[in-house]
């Protein structure tokens, strides 16, 4: 089933009406879920609808709440997200980064009391698209042991960087663990290994088996102690530079999934001290020459983090979107009014699976 | 061997001058030398004298260069090395990044024509223990594969973040690669494989024999394709931000070991909008939780990163640090001017393999 971004758009937006967002508030949380899903992201766009509807009805999220700009000194401002929904809040947040990177060079916003904002990569694209670059994460609740630990103790912290390019922005959109859960499932279903080793098994060997991982719960940091380490420190800095909560704030609480997180937005503007073609120039060479690298397979590509993104996106656009009937059933369902609370939250699993189906 | 911090200092303060440092200069460069030896850190320590010397003569040093403030704008500095050397450089970096975020906030200097910084982490131990939170990374020339690619296309471009604790900082310093090459040596001499797979072999399976990974070039990006998108981010942003040279750049001018690089300090001071204890109580109430999981194995500790480096400080501080013997020598010989430029040369290979067998 292909669908055009408006019809994708319009329905997600009328799901989110459904469950209390006005319409103008509604209508942006769809154009991200959408663009989510023209890009491929398929969790965060159109198999995340359910969840986040989930979400609001567990109180989780309050569709009401606006973020209030608390403290503001110089090139850094803390914003309190006051638990409304992840999406705007991002967005409201990753803007006030670039008005103040125009007027200091750079800009810092630090969130606090927020919600998931569904695809870190979001506002890493909204500030290459504006010309700027961006770096972003956010602290989660604990889902991946740290290294030398056999029990969760650290978020997977997504980590962002977006280099605006005329050609394709270069946008890294990375987890602290080295794959999802979700992922995990369905090579498991699939009787299918994993490509490279993702985790531990109960006995403490590193293994490609989805399913003894998903048994030991020993998922793997990316890089071994790497990402265990970088996923502590950002959780750190998050809480610091947000005067909010910490990953181990967010455990006691039990409400998952981001909920009371902070998120950090840098914005810099690049041209500030060049001239835009000369640095465009070389963000072209720089990424030319990676790309021009021998590839391992005959007939491979090497590409740069985004460009991949960027050719999806517009073939979608192009072609309309793929989107899973059944997926597309509950976006129908919800909208309509006839799933109940039970029905919403047992959708999110299978929608998470559906998920990493497609990647 | 132990020897006294004093006696460590001193003598490397003694080879720098004898090779045109001022005695300022060198006395300053000695000392975190001296402190990355104290810190475990050999290969940017006591390991890394002769090849900064012997950067010095092959032209890539100029002992006699000082860093120049190109441009200022609000919260962001640019600043030119000048070829100078690169713990000058960037010690002086670092400070004014500190003094805008003082005044900003946040504060950010981008350097350019810059070298060698050593240990990456010393510019973040500096942030952290002047009370700011650093994020600092390097672009370096290509030392390996981006993803998918079988020969070097990308730096492996450390990124460091520090946050400040009175009960010892929390320092991530994390090169893109999984292990630097010259880890792979010291395994294949001592007979061993490496603790996990590090890279592929020339068929392309991933493999933990250190043998057939310097056979192949293919070490392996942290966590795989992210450490790969994450290294060519980080030097785009790292070139932009400094109105520098990117890897791409380092590789065509051919001098190697990030001559010419740019490097990137952001400062934030985590008491701006909050009470100083109530963060620290923060911090410390964050790293207590991921160090009380349960280990792995039993007896054993889990740890944030720089909990250990700052317990082998003390202790070294304590004790004195173990120095191998002909590094030492070595370090001697060059400041009675006792070897030639090609001694010298050979000497900082035997020296990168000697840095890794003490970790």
């Amino acid at each position: 089933m292909r669908l055009s971004f408006d019809e994708i758009q319009s329905e997600i937006k009328r799901v989110f009406m459904k469950y209390g967002l006005t319409e103008e508030k509604a209508d942006i949380c769809a154009r991200i879920h959408t663009e989510s899903t023209y890009d491929g992201i398929y969790s965060h766009g159109t198999n995340r609808v359910a969840r986040f509807v989930d979400y609001i009805q567990k109180g989780w999220v309050d569709v009401n709440a606006d973020p209030v700009i608390e403290k503001d000194c110089g090139a850094v401002k803390v914003i309190n997200g006051n638990m409304g929904p992840g999406i705007l809040n991002a967005l409201y947040s990753a803007d006030r980064a670039m008005e103040m990177a125009d007027q200091y060079g750079i800009g810092m916003v630090g969130l606090k009391n927020t919600t998931h904002w569904m695809r870190g990569g979001s506002y890493a694209w909204q500030a290459a698209q504006a010309g700027f670059i961006g770096i972003s994460w956010t602290n989660t609740e604990s889902c991946m042991p740290m290294w030398g630990s056999k029990v969760p103790g650290v978020g997977n912290n997504p980590f962002c960087i977006a280099i605006p390019r005329k050609s394709g922005p270069i946008v890294l959109d990375m987890a602290m663990s080295q794959y999802a859960y979700g992922k995990l499932g369905v090579y498991r279903l699939a009787g299918k290994q994993l490509p490279f080793p993702g985790g531990f098994d109960k006995d403490g060997n590193l293994t490609s088996d989805p399913g003894a991982i998903e048994a030991s719960g020993r998922i793997l940091p990316t890089g071994y102690w790497k990402g265990s380490g970088m996923a502590i420190a950002l959780d750190l800095a998050a809480a610091a530079m947000a005067n909010g909560k910490t990953g181990a704030d967010l455990d006691r609480e039990g409400q998952g999934s981001c909920t009371g997180c902070c998120q950090i937005f840098i914005a810099y503007d690049p041209y500030l001290f060049g001239e835009e073609e000369e640095i465009q120039a070389k963000f072209d060479d720089r990424v030319a020459a990676a790309d021009a690298t021998t590839p391992e397979k005959e007939g491979g590509h090497v590409t740069c983090p985004g460009e991949r993104t960027a050719a999806t996106r517009a073939r979608n656009l192009a072609e309309g979107v793929v989107v899973d009937e059944q997926v597309w059933q509950q976006c129908l369902d919800l909208a309509a009014g006839k799933m109940d609370t039970k029905d919403i939250a047992s959708t999110c699993i299978l929608d998470n699976m559906k998920e990493e189906e497609k990647k």
